[in-house]
């Protein structure tokens, strides 16, 4: 069976308002492992503290796997993530095995969950870092970028993927990341691209960053090298406030500041979209310590945090999360962080639990407090632009070949030129190889064949199905086709090398 | 002008075979900025150990570049290069401005530079470092990936990058991994790639690893998901040997190793191709402390120790990497590393190279002895395979659409059905969109369009052909095709989410 057959058929989209002093309803998971035991933890902290959520529990994971749903999720489920619009999420086991699907890109991309928020802050001297400082928050873009997950094998030699790099995906998750800095009291915005060499994709990347970086002049900006940037983060994270990036590079650089942090144990997440938000730990589901009442619940009690925030509970997300902070800073510690000077009574899941509730209302002395205003972070639809004029001057025609030098290649496929298409260059590999080339150009057998309007004139579609239809023709293997277009008089398209 | 006008005209690829006892020829170059002081310290020290290398020094940088070359070099360096086959490059200042070109970048392509090799090697104690320690290579591929340069604008709002990986690229590059593993005392060799998103460009990857694995058995090997293993990397560096990667990640994660070794002014790279070999200084020309003889020659000294190396004086490689180290150990410091409790004597450029005479023939005591095994190590060109029986089986047309729901594409796009090819899915940033589909789907102008056969049989070309032309008289803008092919009976391209 796949993942969509497991989702009811679309229903009109949910409203969720409910009465403001009506108990907010939440979906909550428990979970596999350590799960149910760090989410009873979590849910004795926000109902000491009065938090006034309604749980609806749902149910998934590994028995949900084992009952042959391959998303581990129950169907009716989706009816009651659609009308919380918010889910508590426990860590789940997926099965190894064919045909098992990720929970976590089930629900992203079912819900649209565009911006994955991971704060990663260091307690030291509580639990010990090798570096001076950090108190950083990752925004990774969660929906595009190599993920679409768009593949094709084309030739015996050569496989692809698609790198998808969209305007109103980069907007949103941009403006994303700047409205959370003013809304979270964040100083900087760093974004890193690779767009010294992809300058189309990562340079819309960086140009849109920058467009809306201009709205915000009460927030500093910078953009830095994805390469360097991470270097820097690696070996001086103090220097970085709020990070917004593709998802690849969001996938990475997350995971760094979490591991250098020292506290992926103790680290909340956030996947957020414009109708849904789930919020869970990083860290896994544990099994081999489960039931023993000894796994640390800060994780999903912070994410608890982070959810009370969204929803705009500003003042219950504030009590908690200084009250943790003060609990961790008095030394009582679960076992995974017991053992520095500053550890002074090591206690089981519940009993830390207790201990939060037993200082809600206390501060932290010596970490920082935690604040959260009671506004949330607007989720806007970008509005779609006008459109730019279009115009086709060409198209890249993809041959699988083998039967000789490059120079026979473009000899075959000059047969194949039409009045208002001829063959103006071949790479192979991304290196020019017709006209021109050099004998130590390393040859597979996929090549890229560019053709132009001998003049430089816009072409229409036609021509190009009449192109493909005389190389077709000719014998000549065309394997896939990227038409060349100009927006507004801009060419949309690089170049080839030495073109 | 452009980079290939700098490049002359193909010759017949030339031996550089030379009697082994004559001098062997070496292309050097001087570079801008800190280059010449710290070229004249090198080659003083590799005079002073009798490599017997002939130097034939070639223009490249500033001078070259103001001169209207758009790559920096001049067009006469291109035959030095070829007929020495072995480039020591001091670092060059690249002007900022349009046109320019990089020069690594245009040697890297021209010349199939295929392997990038970094050494990172922590000096501890001489040099503080945060971490455990560090000593390991990152041996990046240097010419596929997302890297090819390959980009377009398809609509108003899509932007795509191809990412190509490449069986033989894969295989030349691991295959020199492991065989730098072997020939260099290393023991292990760990893959990083993404292959649980990107299963079959990534895969491949992976797959071509654990193949080439299998040949070195006495060589250790594993593999780690890009993200984790770059984690680990940055927080815990001893846990890593020999690390191969694809294009991309091989760019971050060297950066990252660099940083964290503390040494970024002390390292040596490689660049490495088939007929041809650069190597040179990861640090620029740091032109505001030019000409004050106190930059420190040992970046560029280091590189030229691996080209001893890798042109099979490993003999000399040990007694000048020696004799280095022990310079380091006994406190002779250039500025830039003077300053902990182990530094005994500040020294400049000159004095430093002085020192390391000074000591050749010397072992270091404290730090970890070099040995270069006199045997180079093997450059491969993979042979080509027998093809597979290639079987067309459909066709992925992306269109350009804003006039609707995807229900509405779908009726129009079947009006354009053939006998041989019908409408099978459509997804919008590689989420299902129809059939099916869910209202919270976030929907750019940019559509997937799947087609294959009624029956699932195997189609020919022309039925792609004629597709095409059939949605050109719909009126709909078709923007590029990538064709679905089955390899020996195995599917050659990924399913739309829920297909």
């Amino acid at each position: 069976m796949n993942t969509t057959a497991a989702v009811p058929e679309p229903q009109p989209a949910t409203e969720s308002v409910q009465p403001t002093d009506a108990p907010r309803a939440v979906a909550v998971a428990r979970g596999d492992g350590i799960g149910p035991e760090i989410m009873d933890a979590t849910l004795k902290v926000l109902d000491a503290a009065q938090a006034g959520l309604d749980y609806r529990t749902v149910e998934i994971g590994e028995s949900v796997y084992r009952r042959g749903h391959s998303a581990g999720i129950e169907p009716e489920a989706w009816d009651t993530l659609r009308e919380t619009g918010v889910f508590l999420k426990a860590p789940i086991t997926t099965p190894q095995g064919g045909g098992v699907k990720s929970l976590n890109v089930t629900i992203r991309k079912t819900l649209g969950l565009y911006a994955n928020v991971r704060p990663c802050i260091a307690y030291d001297p509580y639990i010990p870092i090798k570096h001076q400082h950090l108190d950083l928050v990752i925004v990774r873009e969660n929906e595009e970028d190599l993920y679409a997950g768009i593949e094709h094998r084309q030739t015996d030699e050569v496989y692809q993927c698609l790198k998808l790099i969209t305007r109103p995906g980069t907007e949103r998750i941009v403006r994303y990341a700047f409205e959370y800095a003013r809304r979270r009291g964040r100083k900087k915005v760093t974004c890193l691209s690779k767009d010294n060499i992809m300058k189309l994709t990562d340079g819309l990347f960086h140009k849109v960053f920058d467009e809306i970086a201009a709205e915000f002049p009460d927030i500093q900006h910078e953009h830095m090298i994805v390469d360097i940037g991470m270097a820097r983060l690696a070996n001086a994270p103090h220097l970085f406030d709020v990070v917004v990036t593709p998802n690849l590079y969001g996938d990475i650089v997350s995971d760094i500041a979490a591991e250098i942090s020292g506290s992926v144990g103790l680290a909340p997440s956030a996947n957020i979209g414009e109708h849904f938000a789930m919020f869970e730990a990083i860290h896994g589901s544990a099994p081999t310590i489960a039931g023993q009442n000894i796994a640390n619940p800060s994780g999903l009690l912070l994410s608890a945090v982070k959810m009370l925030a969204h929803l705009g509970l500003g003042e219950k997300a504030t009590l908690i999360h200084n009250a943790w902070l003060r609990t961790i800073e008095q030394g009582v510690h679960t076992v995974d962080i017991f053992g520095t000077v500053h550890s002074t009574r090591q206690v089981g899941t519940d009993e830390f639990a207790d201990a939060v509730i037993e200082r809600l209302g206390e501060l932290p002395q010596s970490l920082k407090q935690a604040t959260y205003a009671s506004d949330t972070i607007p989720v806007t639809t970008p509005a779609r632009k006008p459109a730019a004029k279009k115009e086709l001057l060409g198209v890249d025609v993809f041959t699988h070949w083998t039967d000789g030098s490059p120079a026979d290649l473009a000899q075959a496929l000059m047969k194949a030129q039409t009045p208002d298409l001829e063959l103006v260059m071949i790479t192979n590999r991304g290196v020019k190889v017709w006209p021109g080339g050099l004998p130590e150009t390393f040859l597979t057998d996929h090549w890229r064949c560019r053709f132009q309007h001998p003049s430089g004139a816009v072409i229409e579609r036609s021509a190009v199905v009449k192109l493909l239809d005389q190389i077709d023709q000719e014998g000549l293997d065309f394997i896939k086709t990227e038409h060349l277009y100009q927006f507004d008089g801009e060419r949309g398209f690089s170049l080839g090398q030495g073109q």
